[in-house]
C-alpha cells in the first residue's frame, strides 16, 4: 500500500521525532520535571498543528494536594471533520517515568540510542510517547503521500497518567458530550504485545478491589519479653486471619467467590489454544519456575479471566532488617481481589468481610477486628467481535502477515473502563511495544520494527475501520 | 537506725547529686551526644573519688560499625579493701536514652523537675541514674554518720547499656579474675517493682532465640494485575506458616517445645498468690482488657515461667499506609520465643526448623524457604533462697515493713547472666524505681519515697550482707 512505503521513506524523520520527544524529561511525578511535561505539550501540540490539526491545550486546574503546581494540559486535536466518514477517538499519555543514569541504565535515559539490534532506548520511548507519536506519523505519510485521510481523528493525550491520570476521569466525562461527542470508537495505545513477534488485541482487564483489614489489642505497642504469653497479641490473629484468604495454589478460599464467575464458553476457551505464549516465557518473565499451572492455556486463563487473592503486606508491624522484640498494637493486612465478569464489587465485599468476620470470630480472641475496602476498580470486557476489533485484526494481518493474538490482561487500565463507560463506544486497545519493552523499569526501549511496523498498523487500522459495516 | 535518719537529713543533697547527673544528656545512641557520655562517666568518677573510692575509668576502645567513635569507658570503682568484710560487686549504667521535649514530655528530660507529688521527672531519674547514685549516697551517708562500711564495694558503671553495652561481656570476662575477683555475691539495680507499692526481688529472667523464616520465588517483585493467580506467592506461603506457630491464646504449636519446660514444683507455685499484683494492672499497662487468662497467677506464670511466642512483622512485604498492588519476591517473617527452664537453645531450634520445614513441605509450593536463628540469650534463674537474697529480704522489710515480692520478669537484661557466668557468684536483682516510671518513654520519672527509701534499702542489705551466715 502506498501508506506503508511512505512511512518507510519517513522513518528516519519518525525516529527523529520520537527522539525531540524522548528528549524531554516529561517526568509527572517530580515537581521539578513539571516545567518539561508542559513543554512536552506544547511539542504535542505544535508537531499537530504543523500537520494541519484543530489543538487545543486544555487546562486541569492546580494538582490536588500540591496547590503550587498546575495540572499539565490534556492536549486534544481534531484532524478531519467530515461527517461521511467514522469518527475515531485516540487515547495516549505524554508523561514519562521517572529515570536517572544510576538506576542502571546502559544509556542516557533522555537521549534516544539506537543500537545495532535496532533497540531504540529512552525513557518514553515505548511508555507511551512511540504510540503516542504513531498517530502523528500517520497523519503526515497520509499528507506526503497525497492520500484522503480515511476517518475523522479525535486525540486525547494526558500528561498524569504516570501519577494517577489526575483530573482526567471528570475531563472525559465532560468532554464525551462535547469534544468526543463524534467519536464512533476509541482505541488506545498503552499496552504491550504478549510476546515480541506477534501483535494482540486486547478486550479484557481486570477490576482490582483492594481491602485492609485491621486487628488492634493494647494501646500502644508492647515488649514481648513483658507481656509475651499474657495478652492477645494481634498479630497472631491477623496472620490467622490472612492464612484463610488463599491456598498456596491461588485457590480463593472466600466462600461464594467463585460462583460469581461468570463461566468459560466454548467459544472463549477456543480462543486460548492458539495465542503465542508459552511456559518458557512465563518462567523467564517471573524469573524463576514458580507457576502454579502445568499449562499455557490455564496459566492464561488465571490471570485473565479468573479472579485471584494477593496479600501484598502488613502495616504497623515490624518490617525492617535486622531484630526487635516488639509486639505490635495495631496491624494491618493489605490485601486484593482481581475480579472477572460478573463479580460485582458489592458482591465481592459482602463475601470478603462475612468471611473475615466469621473466621475471626473463631479465634476467640478479644482484640478488636475491623475490615474495609481501600479502593476497588472495575473489570473490563470489550465484544471482540465489533467492527473495531475487526478493522484491528484486519489490519494485523495486513501489516504482519498473521492472525493477532486475542488476549485480556490481568491488571487494569482504568481510563479503558472511563472511555467506554462515557461515550458508550467500543473501545479497542491496540499495543505497539513488546512484552520486552520494560516500560517503567532501565533501559526501556521501542524496537524500531515495533514504532515503524507499528505505524503502518495504526494507519491501516483507520482504513479497515472506514471499510467496516457497522455491526454493533 | 542511724543510717537512715542520715538519709533523711542528706535527701537534698542526693536529690542534687541526681539533678546535676540528669543535667548531663548522656545519650549513648547519639552520636554528638558522645562527649556528655565522657562527661558523665568524669562526674561519677569525680564524686566516687570525692568519697574516697578507688577510682578508674577504664577504655573500651573504638565503636564497632563506627570507628570515629570512642566508646565510653566503664568506670570501676573500690570502696573499702578488708579482708574481713565480704566483698559485693553492683553494677548499674550512666547513659540514657535519646529525649527531646518534642516528643511529648510535659517538662524540659534533661532538667529534674519535682513536683508537688514527689515525682522526680527527668531522662535517667530512674533508669539508670537514681539507683548508681543511690549506691554513692550509701557510702555517704556512712561517711557523715561516723558509721563503718559493712562491705568491700566494687562499682561497674557502664556507658553503653541503652545501646548494646558494646565491649562489657568481654570487659566483665576479664576482670572477673582481676578488678572484680573479689567478690563473693553480685547486685543490680536497674529493673522496676511490680507495682507501685512494694518492692521485689528479681530472681529469674526468661531468655530469647529470635527467627527469621524467609521465603522466595520469583527473582523480583511482581505486579499482582499480571501474574496474580498464575505464580506461587511467598506471602501466602509465609503467612500460612506463620499462622502454624502460636493460637490466639498464645499456646506454642510447635510440637516438643512444652515437653522442654521445667515442671512447676508446688515450693514454686506458693510463691504467687502473696504477689502484689492484680488483673486490674495488667489491664492498665496493656490500655485495654485484652489479656489472656482470668487469674493474677496465669498470667505472671505465662510471663516469667512459660515459654511464649510472637510474630513481630515481616520484612520485604509492603508495609507502608495506603495501597500497593505488589507480589513480594521475598518475604522474611520474623519472630521470636522467649525460654525458661530447662529449654537448650540448639533443641528448640531443631524443634522450631523442623516444624517450619515440615509445615512449609505440606504446602506443596514451588517456592524457596529458609529459617535460621537470629540470635539467642540464655533465660536465668538464682536460688531466691542464698544469702545474698535473704540479706536483701530483710533489707525490704526493715525498710517498708512489707515482705518484698519474690519475682521474675519476662524479659532479659544480659548483664545479670553475664556477671553469673564470669563470677560464678549469685546475682541478685534489687530494684529502686516502681512499675509506672516510665523507663525509656516520655516524661520518665523516679519518686522522691523510691530514690530516698531505695537508698536506705541499698544500705540496709550491705549490713544484712554482712551479716548473713554464709549458706551457698
Amino acid at each position: 500500500m502506498l501508506i506503508s512505503y511512505r512511512v518507510d521513506d519517513l522513518s528516519g524523520s519518525f525516529i527523529d521525532r520520537l527522539r525531540k520527544a524522548v528528549a524531554i524529561p516529561s517526568i509527572s511525578a517530580q515537581d521539578e520535571n513539571r516545567k518539561d511535561v508542559f513543554k512536552m505539550a506544547q511539542f504535542l501540540a505544535s508537531e499537530l498543528e504543523a500537520l494541519g490539526a484543530e489543538v487545543e491545550q486544555r487546562p486541569l486546574g492546580k494538582q490536588p494536594g500540591k496547590e503550587h503546581l498546575d495540572l499539565p494540559p490534556v492536549v486534544v486535536a481534531r484532524y478531519g471533520n467530515d461527517k461521511n466518514k467514522r469518527t475515531i477517538l485516540v487515547y495516549g499519555h505524554y508523561d514519562v517515568q521517572p529515570a536517572l543514569k544510576e538506576d542502571g541504565w546502559a544509556t542516557e535515559p533522555f537521549e534516544l540510542t539506537v543500537d545495532d539490534q535496532g533497540r531504540m532506548f529512552g525513557r518514553g520511548s515505548t511508555d507511551d510517547k512511540g504510540p503516542v507519536l504513531g498517530w502523528l506519523n500517520v497523519i503526515e505519510a497520509h499528507k506526503k503521500a497525497g492520500v484522503d485521510f480515511p476517518v475523522n481523528l479525535l486525540c486525547c493525550f494526558e500528561g498524569m497518567e504516570e501519577y494517577g491520570s489526575e483530573g482526567l476521569e471528570e475531563f472525559i466525562q465532560t468532554e464525551s458530550k462535547k469534544f468526543f461527542k463524534d467519536a464512533d470508537a476509541v482505541c488506545i495505545s498503552d499496552n504491550y504485545w504478549l510476546g515480541t513477534e506477534k501483535p494482540c488485541l486486547t478486550y479484557g482487564l481486570r477490576g482490582c478491589n483492594y481491602y485492609s483489614v485491621s486487628v488492634s489489642g493494647p494501646a500502644q505497642d508492647l515488649h514481648s519479653g513483658v507481656f509475651g504469653g499474657s495478652a492477645h497479641e494481634p498479630m497472631t490473629d491477623l496472620v490467622n486471619i490472612l492464612s484463610k484468604l488463599v491456598d498456596p495454589k491461588g485457590k480463593i478460599l472466600i466462600p461464594g467467590i467463585m460462583d460469581l464467575v461468570e463461566p468459560m464458553s466454548e467459544e472463549e476457551k477456543s480462543l486460548y489454544p492458539n495465542i503465542s505464549y508459552t511456559m518458557e516465557n512465563l518462567h523467564e518473565s517471573l524469573g524463576s519456575e514458580t507457576g502454579i499451572h502445568p499449562t499455557k492455556e490455564e496459566t492464561l486463563m488465571a490471570r485473565w479471566r479468573y479472579p485471584s487473592l494477593s496479600i501484598h503486606g502488613i502495616e504497623g508491624a515490624y518490617s525492617a532488617p535486622g531484630a526487635k522484640t516488639v509486639i505490635p498494637a495495631k496491624v494491618i493486612g493489605k490485601f486484593s481481589i482481581r475480579t472477572v465478569p460478573n463479580m460485582e464489587s458489592e458482591d465481592v465485599n459482602k463475601l470478603v468481610f462475612d468471611h473475615i468476620k466469621s473466621e475471626f470470630a473463631k479465634l476467640n480472641s478479644k482484640n478488636k477486628l475491623d475490615v474495609w475496602l481501600q479502593h476497588d476498580g472495575k473489570w473490563w470486557v470489550a465484544s471482540p467481535k465489533h467492527w473495531n476489533f475487526t478493522a484491528a485484526s484486519k489490519a494485523v494481518q495486513q501489516v504482519f502477515g498473521v492472525e493477532p493474538d486475542m488476549t485480556r490482561e490481568g491488571g487494569s487500565i482504568p481510563v479503558t473502563l472511563s472511555f467506554e463507560q462515557a461515550t458508550g463506544k467500543n473501545v479497542l486497545l491496540l499495543p505497539m511495544g513488546s512484552s520486552t519493552d520494560a516500560a517503567h523499569s532501565v533501559n526501556e526501549k521501542l524496537d524500531k520494527r515495533n514504532y515503524i511496523e507499528g505505524t503502518k498498523l495504526l494507519g491501516a487500522y483507520l482504513h479497515y475501520v472506514a471499510e467496516e459495516p457497522m455491526n454493533h
